[in-house]
């Protein structure tokens, strides 16, 4: 299993003002500004240091940019961390030389270890030069707009003073600022035939409220070296002197101060003027608000407030002048961002899918009118659920309203064809659902949620169902384990009634149909129908089944039998009787065999794929871990790869003809203002697409392999006292048919070593499951007893491969 | 008052393909490039026409490029629209010039009629080559990537060979990018050296699927002019009878064709894969799909498909070869996007706002968390609503979702204050509102709105609540009116029983102060007291008085009398004994005096201004138009300019505190996964900050100038035949004080005169309206009677000015 390298944390101090000086193209001076800058600062800031860092230099020795500063500004101090011989892009030079080539963390890294040094000897300030242009490539090709990310050091950029210097300059300002980069100036020389400094000045001043500040030509070389030398040191003199060079150090030193103040200042603020979802405010202080300054990959770059906070010691100061330690530092996210994330925070390639359709289209309304992303997106997901039944792409904006959207769908489709009337109050049409499932946070989201902590404090909450008891597996000392509630032990048979199954690997788990040709799907079978009769004595009435396929959620990381939903499924689609009145039954009852694949039956069936679609458990659905087609599947979170808001709520024909009538107001009445807004649409069709690639390239290969190496391990060994012996892969009882689609790559990118490790600590872990990207970790109360359940995820399936 | 310029078509001919050669810099290449194509598709398609045009070009006319195209590819034909003598950028060369500087529509314009005259007479291919970079500017300073964003050509990228070439090709493409401009190939020259077309290969190849292609340099320039010349004529020959130029050509062309198929086949592959809000399927068919393929401003660039279309005749059959119609053309957005656009579709500095986001953090949980954006937005509304009341900001995905948040949040608030218990099943909250009201499709939102053609279908609404009836404004024939329903005559005293009010203008309808002392309110609060009596003495019961301020906009864009609006407010607020038990009267009676501004009372106080706020009516706040502060507050569509879902909802601390407790299920129970992601809340503040700047600068004031000068033609000539008569300014009536907050600032961007005329039209129009950029027409049915509504606005503020 391929390991994540270590993040890098940003770079702030207080006493150390560090700035990146990018170049709009190379040859554009930018070492002849920051000369200037070092210059100015030391002359201004006599008692502090000033440095000039070089992380990767190019080019003959002797006319490095530190040997220039070493020539002209002594004061200075001064280090290049790689150095290679030919003037070439450093992607080259650092090829053909012979020299190492470091990987660009470590490069990240030695710049941070440099600057660390440096702030925690001294005040002052750090220039820190690029080599190029903005996307010339680092060392081992990453361009360093990409490459320095992470660092999030302000920028100052030396614009371009040639003949098409005002594209140059602008083109690299948006490819910094895309990447999250906040540029402080722009500094440029004055040239008075193309007279860019002007058009820059309001260009820069107008739209961002940057500065621009210029500086004169140097003068021209002449062979004489001492006179070119000599004339150079005065150009020094005097630009390093003059108010305009102050006046740019002491406006990035406000900014410096700013952005500090800011960041510290933000928890109290938050504290007084934000509302949390889901926080009790009163339990809340400003020291428990994370400040987050930026984020990229898996990880979050977070305020310090205090060493203490880093450290873990018991201290009320907050970093002083002189130490080592950066005021941000990473922070994993270990939900994924409310399991959003798919392909990392700050990925180019989605804040680049999302800023083209943000120019092509802005927003486009989506009232009988298609646009590409839209459209490609709906082609795009129906044709990757492979579920024969999908033929319909209903867009809103997240899973709470697209869950909405799915029960208007079901609940009419429903009404229509049992002949129910709406006008009729006494046709209450509830949801069959689980227990603890959860669907989202509007009304209606949680009217199909049993009562529970999520919901039944809200006023107008009204739970309209019924939800069932269900089986759940885990893993626990080593050992993968189906546990049945009370409520069905009363439905097993002889020999049935244990309230444990175990199994030798989740694969097995998995294994559908095998399990239900050993009678395994009998007793939940029993227990479904028992229950629907009882209902149906009742009177209640239902207009649709809705489940989380395999995982509940926010309802506790719970790992559902996948055979007890499979089995629901199956039962309700042939229980017509059980919901419609007889006279429709004879009209409306089990489809004929032809159709069976595409027409609801029974109830309609809606997946709540939010957090399980996508690729989150492994796969593009996880209704295909069940061998279950769904009428009605709604899709969100991973959708747009964690950027921005979208949702989609696929349905099948049968579902939508409900709706088709003469009559206008018929139609599906729910809609919103950005409905496939375009930027959410090509978002989610980049990464949709690239995770789809990724399947197909055979990323993840090594995760399904080491699960197979893990089921191995345990075969025929539920004691685990051989976990080194390898017996036959569990795939191979498949048969030499194509393996059933719901017993084929179970897996997860979580090492099956540390799951069964995990399994193994009973004194604080009940179990645990570990699927796609996900590990939940079931913790005992403090009693012993089964309690919290932690969640767990890798974010990021790139970084994996 | 500024008139919009009339927008250029996007350029797309079936027969005739255009490309736009953009250059990664000035001297990449571009003309050699364009020649060498040229060239070869004179060869290829030797039948055809090729072109070259150049709409600007600065320089010496002797060195312009289409004299280098004259002598190298004679067999082309050339033409450079506007010509400048001096090499440098052309928003310099225009300038020094003696010729004229044409508009940059101006500048579209001409190439269209180029284009267009173009495609009427041959098949071929047409190369626009532009001037320097990507982002050099045109004539009048607009940068080119800017400027011709609305043509829609795909480009042809001529990338960098030079040292430093590899940056600069990477950020001139994403330049285009983030502007929504496909880019087809890049192509630069081989150079051994810096090996910048093998790094860029792999980097288009692999990111982006665009093949970059190579040539080899030309030959170095020498001193003997026909040597020369004969070293060019060489080269040209051979780099365009190569395979490769052909090979680049007809991929271009094949690209050119899946365009145009893709386009024309999608409302089809819509018609079948898309499920449409509040749509009846049955009634749609491909061709009432519009195709947008971009937007830009004000207008969509829709698929012309089939002449008909455009000139309104029969006709079924499609563009042909030789037609100088485009298969693209401007349509207005007269709904502004469902009311989303306030700075234009396409609108860079919104790209880059989201394009900063993503690359910065993409998005982050916001649990206990905070982010720049979120907080910075955040402060900008609190201040910005002026509203002392407001000090918490929640976030969430859309009106809807906010609304149910702001039901959420009044329910519990008066729960908590009154007593009233959840559990008991006989206390059923309900909200007071207006009939006709919309706040949203989820049930909750739908749950607030009093049943009508949005809701009552749908199998889960349950109107909770009471809605009353009010009276509207209209202007018709020339005259403001206040029409009061019929239920409000019988609380009309003696003289008060007029069924219509006339006002001289809008702002005196809006002069609630003197209204209100002239007893206007007396009748108003007749009925709502009345009305609440009755209410409580059926035992109903209220947590919200919920408003959409000032206009009822999907209800049917109805303009409220804001004096009832101010009065239902005031009478709730000052009527706790006619909502509360008596035992809790003593205890949360009306707040005393001094805590008035901040502490609801009565009920919580929502205004929805999902639709009115944020500038859509000329004010930050609709609210401010009433002089009432709202408990809560609501605001999304225009929040984001129109780019992508957000939603706050604004709550006062007296609000926020009835979820301070000690237990934490009495938090707020609502989130949703993209909570105040990053991107939207960056782009609000970008898109707020403009609008406000814009305010500030007084970029509308010649809007009020204007609805001034209308009010003054109106003052005293009811009978509208004194039109170009001047008398006193309406304004001049609130006397020498500090103007009334509600009487200053009435203005509307739609012209006074054209307002006046539409409300004349009194064969077809029953009323009309204007406030702030939206105008309402109140069409009469076909047998005379008031009946459909018309809502136009005017999506751009910004082009008004």
């Amino acid at each position: 299993m391929p390991s994540p390298l270590p993040p890098t944390g940003s770079l702030l101090w207080r006493s150390l003002r560090v700035f990146q000086v990018y170049g709009a193209n190379t040859d554009v001076g930018k070492t002849v500004f920051a000369s200037i800058l070092c210059k100015a600062a030391k002359r201004h800031w006599h008692n502090e240091e000033v440095a000039f860092l070089k992380p990767v230099s190019t080019g003959p020795p002797d006319e490095a940019d530190d040997q220039h500063l070493s020539k002209y500004a002594p004061e200075v101090l001064r280090e290049t961390l790689f150095q290679y011989d030919v003037a070439v892009s450093p992607h080259i030079a650092a090829r053909v030389s012979n020299k190492s080539v470091p990987p660009d963390n470590t490069l990240l890294a030695r710049i941070r270890t440099f600057t660390s040094e440096l702030a925690s000897r001294t005040s002052g300030w750090l220039f820190v030069e690029t080599a190029g242009g903005v996307h010339s490539p680092g060392p081992l090709g990453s361009t360093q707009a990409d490459l320095y990310m992470p660092l999030r050091l302000p920028v100052i950029l030396i614009g371009d003073a040639k003949l098409g210097g005002i594209s140059q300059t602008i083109s690299a300002f948006e490819s910094l600022k895309i990447r999250g980069y906040d540029v402080g100036t722009v500094l440029l020389f004055k040239e008075d035939v193309y007279q860019n400094h002007i058009y820059l000045t309001d260009y820069f001043g107008e739209r961002h409220g940057i500065p621009v500040y210029t500086a004169t030509l140097p003068p021209a070389r002449v062979a004489h070296r001492q006179s070119d030398e000599k004339n150079m040191s005065q150009y020094y003199r005097e630009a390093s002197s003059n108010d305009a060079a102050i006046k740019i150090l002491q406006y990035l030193d406000t900014r410096h101060g700013q952005r500090i103040e800011r960041l510290e200042s933000m928890s109290s603020s938050a504290h007084k003027r934000i509302w949390y979802p889901f926080t009790q405010h009163k339990q809340l202080s400003p020291d428990k608000i994370t400040v987050i300054d930026s984020a990229r990959g898996d990880h979050f770059q977070t305020l310090v407030t205090s060493p203490s906070a880093q450290n873990g010691i018991a201290s009320s100061t907050t970093e002083t002048a002189g130490s080592s330690l950066s005021l941000l530092k990473p922070s994993f996210d270990g939900s994924a961002s409310w399991w959003t994330q798919g392909l990392g925070h700050g990925n180019p390639a989605l804040t680049l899918a999302a800023a083209y359709a943000a120019g092509r289209y802005g927003h486009v309304m989506f009232a009988e009118a298609v646009h590409e992303p839209a459209l490609a997106l709906a082609e795009t997901l129906l044709a990757g659920t492979q579920n024969p039944r999908l033929t319909r792409v209903f867009y809103s904006d997240n899973g709470s309203t697209g869950t909405e959207v799915a029960l208007k769908m079901a609940l009419r489709a429903a009404r229509v064809r049992y002949g129910w009337t709406t006008k009729d109050g006494n046709v209450k049409l509830g949801v069959l659902g689980l227990k603890g499932s959860y669907h989202g946070d509007t009304i209606g989201a949680m009217d199909s949620a049993e009562p529970g902590t999520f919901n039944e404090k809200v006023e107008w909450y009204e739970g309209r169902g019924f939800w069932f008891d269900y089986p759940t597996v885990l893993c626990s000392e080593g050992k993968w384990k189906v546990k049945l509630p009370d409520v069905l032990l009363r439905y097993c048979g002889e020999g049935e009634g244990k309230k444990e199954r175990s199994f030798t690997s989740l694969s097995g788990v998995f294994e559908l149909e095998s399990r239900e040709a050993g009678g395994q799907g009998q007793v939940y079978e029993r227990y479904i129908v028992d229950t629907l009769k009882h209902l149906q004595a009742q009177g209640q009435k239902f207009g649709a089944l809705m489940l989380e396929p395999v995982v509940l959620g926010a309802g506790g990381m719970l790992l559902v039998d996948p055979l007890f939903q499979k089995t629901l499924v199956n039962v309700v689609r042939r229980s017509t009787h059980l919901f419609a009145k007889p006279d429709t039954i004879s009209q409306h009852g089990p489809p004929s065999s032809e159709s069976d694949t595409t027409k609801w039956a029974g109830l309609p069936v809606i997946f709540d794929e939010v957090f399980t679609g996508m690729y989150r458990l492994g796969r593009f659905t996880a209704a295909s871990m069940l061998g279950v087609d769904p009428d009605i599947s709604v899709h969100a979170k991973l959708l747009t790869g964690g950027l921005v808001p979208l949702c989609t709520t696929l349905a099948s024909d049968s579902i939508f003809q409900a709706f088709e009538t003469d009559d206008k107001s018929d139609a599906l009445l729910h809609g919103h203002s950005y409905t496939a807004h375009a930027v959410g649409c090509q978002v989610a069709l980049e990464s949709v697409r690239e995770l789809q690639r990724m399947e197909a390239r055979g990323n993840w290969n090594w995760a399904q392999k080491a699960q197979l190496g893990h089921d191995v391990l345990n075969v025929g060994h539920e004691d685990d006292s051989h976990r080194g012996q390898v017996l036959s892969p569990p795939l191979g009882r498949c048969g030499d048919g194509t393996p059933d689609k719901s017993t084929v790559g179970v897996w997860s990118v979580w090492s099956p070593g540390f799951v069964d490790w995990m399994s193994r600590q009973t004194a604080k872990v009940d179990g645990v499951w570990a699927l796609g990207s996900v590990l939940a970790i079931h913790m005992k109360t403090l009693d012993g007893s089964a309690g919290d359940t932690r969640a767990m995820r890798l974010g990021r399936y790139r970084r994996l491969c």
